[in-house]
């Protein structure tokens, strides 16, 4: 039997193997993780909302009733064009006689990798909890911060990048500083904290029509973001974010201004554009090599009115079940196919409860309306009935309560725990300003 | 205001704040993590039923209302008595005019700390998550093992003690093994998973009546748990398990055996018992220093007969509630309470889905009336109405399906992700064996 092998179970990946459930072909499907993990809704486990098992199934489980279909969780490391092999890490290797590159796209630092340290990105599932313990340990630790300055800078977020992500962590941070946590603490009013959001270009989400990228800006701000459009990041420290309008002490950075493609260019031995992705040919293949696929955020291909389609899920998995039934007639003999069409379904970007936007077709909408197209759209997508009842419950719950159910600090490193009270440089303990010897001072 | 301080956010110290909630004082309740665990559960995280979210809270959230109550995350690292403060990570300290130590126990290893990295003890969500991973790692990596040793190896589970914990552990892993799992895979037969529980006295759930011990025993056993009582464990490696009956190969092992009290006894400078606890008086308080109480797990107190208390949950919520009352008593100026009595409400134990025993007062059950007491007293006690709805949901779903619902692998080190591939020692990647290259082979 020929063998198909799918590198990555993200929307894409995920799409051809299902597209080859009745085909003749043993179909591998390798992924690092174990699990497919529904990106979209990713920004909600960063700040507490949801779970990540609420968000993620395992690949094999998704995939258990194929007969044909094995899944592996295997990290390939390089491709072997001539001999028709993927190479993976430790050394074993996978022929393959169909190849398709699902792989997506990692954070990208635009060459200062060094700042994935001070900001992390939001890719995986262990980003999120990265940035959930940060967002959530800032308030702890403010809670016990030594003078109103170093309080302040432990209250100040600052979300890199005015796409949909960015919104949405800027939207959904406000919302669990001015609302979930209110009444929780005693020494700092969660109210208090900023949350700023910085864009590099004149507008943020500008993706959209600019009167809804208004409209989202609008609702940002009744939300308590600050919204710096046309400012651009140009240092990293521990200490904040030196921008072209100055400096922002904080020490909650959130970087969400660019992906790149993962290393497919390398593989394959292609130049890739800008932004790492590999140019493919009308039917997704890769110039010359008709056996191996490139789809998803990997993949660079125009779309209508020649701009390349955006690294989005609905492209994923359209050209994921497109290449499915390329691959189907090559095994069936059939004819081929027509080229790959990108059927533009519209875009969503939420800003919070009851504030979204959409442009559908010739549709344009924003508001309570737009929010639960929203709402309704994610619930459908996701992939497996169980994620979707607890979010569903989850959601309600906290739509009716303002609660976060996930506000969980997990994975702290020993050091750090020790190191929660330890005084800010220049401080001390027994200063004014200590919270914790303010009401009696004893020589120590 | 005198100010009360609790250490510990557990059962325990959670009931002492709870108590003192009309109390006038200023309560200031530290704990290591932000969240207050409802531990029996744990045993769920570590085999993917729960996400870690259901069965944990944030100790501010828990507290929220109390407004003569603050919370801070923090390290008590020493107490001072003489001066009646507390020591924390980082050079600050607290004074106090009445301080409760509910600082409960952690995994001991009896005198060989380095079986740590080979065996996960089950005391924390930190810890719930890395047994899950070891778990399902084992799983992913058995389907692409080289030879059938190196596969069962890593389809054999050894739990080591056989009390309540281990039982829960190993009869969760089993019903994982061979319900959850049972369709996942291709190569291996997860219905092959060998799960060992091994007890070194006579007999596992030694707290039980000896009847009860027998009929989970037996339920274990139905569930395909293999039952080794009266047997030592005398090394952990690498490899396996080095037992007074011979050496089980095994990669999986989750340490069950033993817990031993948190540092109090040193704080305080008293002599603990081999467990690590200290000796307390009738009142809770520690021999000549009134203000300061030991409760819960930390505490050595003789119950009925003349055995110490056990560290289970109610007690640790009957002290913390007399403590509560000692205190509130002295600060009304009040007379004292009679000496604290433990009043024994009886004991629970779960085997699987259906199957658990109970003892309480002169009554003994088992079975299925047993496990649904098990599962309503689980639930009325969950600290959160929010948990205890998800909790519902989720438990109703997998009854229904068999389904675990938090399989995901997460905070995998990198150079583990590398190396997931990585052929055994003494095999090649090119051996008959070799799953990747069965089907077939090509010079490389």
């Amino acid at each position: 039997m020929p063998r198909v092998v799918i590198v990555g179970g993200g929307f894409g990946g995920l799409e051809v193997a299902k597209g080859l459930r009745r085909a003749p072909a043993d179909v591998l499907l390798l992924d690092r993780s174990n699990h497919h993990l529904f990106q979209p809704l990713l920004y909600q486990v960063a700040t507490a909302a949801l779970s990540p098992a609420d968000i993620a199934a395992p690949v094999r489980s998704v995939l258990r009733r194929q007969r044909n279909t094995q899944v592996l969780m295997a990290e390939v490391h390089d491709v072997d064009l001539a001999g028709g092999r993927v190479l993976l890490a430790g050394g074993a290797s996978l022929e393959y006689d169909h190849l398709v590159l699902a792989t997506g796209s990692m954070t990208s630092y635009f060459g200062h990798d060094e700042w994935e340290r001070l900001a992390p990105g939001l890719k995986t599932i262990d980003d999120a909890t990265r940035i959930r313990r940060n967002v959530l340990l800032a308030f702890e630790r403010a809670e016990c911060a030594d003078g109103a300055e170093q309080m302040r800078r432990l209250l100040t977020f600052v979300i890199v990048g005015g796409g949909p992500t960015g919104v949405e962590m800027a939207g959904s941070i406000a919302e669990l500083a001015h609302q979930a946590l209110r009444r929780d603490f005693r020494r700092i009013n969660p109210q208090s904290a900023r949350i700023i959001l910085i864009e590099a270009s004149p507008s943020i989400l500008g993706g959209f029509e600019p009167s809804l990228a208004r409209h989202a800006r609008r609702d940002l701000i009744r939300l308590g973001v600050e919204v710096l459009e046309g400012v651009m990041v140009e240092d990293l420290t521990d200490e904040g974010v030196s921008t072209s309008q100055g400096f922002l002490a904080s020490q909650n950075v959130i970087w969400a201004a660019g992906v790149r493609a993962t290393p497919v260019a390398r593989w394959l031995q292609v130049q890739p554009d800008r932004m790492g992705r590999v140019p493919v040919e009308p039917d997704l293949t890769v110039a010359s090599h008709p056996k191996v696929f490139v789809i998803g955020d990997a993949a660079l291909l125009a779309g209508p009115g020649g701009r390349p389609l955006p690294g989005v899920s609905p492209v994923a998995m359209q050209q994921g079940r497109y290449v499915a039934k390329v691959i189907l007639r090559r095994l069936t003999g059939e004819g081929s196919l027509p080229p790959f069409r990108y059927r533009d379904k519209g875009m969503l970007a939420t800003i919070g409860r009851g504030r979204a936007i959409a442009q559908m077709g010739r549709f344009r909408f924003a508001g309570l309306f737009a929010w639960l197209v929203w709402v309704f759209v994610h619930i459908l997508y996701l992939v497996e009935f169980r994620a979707r009842l607890i979010v569903l419950t989850q959601w309600a719950w906290a739509y009716l309560t303002w609660q976060r159910g996930a506000r969980l600090i997990t994975g702290l490193p020993e050091e750090q725990t020790r190191t929660l009270q330890q005084p800010a440089p220049g401080s001390s303990s027994e200063s004014e300003s200590s919270p914790l010897e303010t009401q009696r001072k004893t020589p120590s």
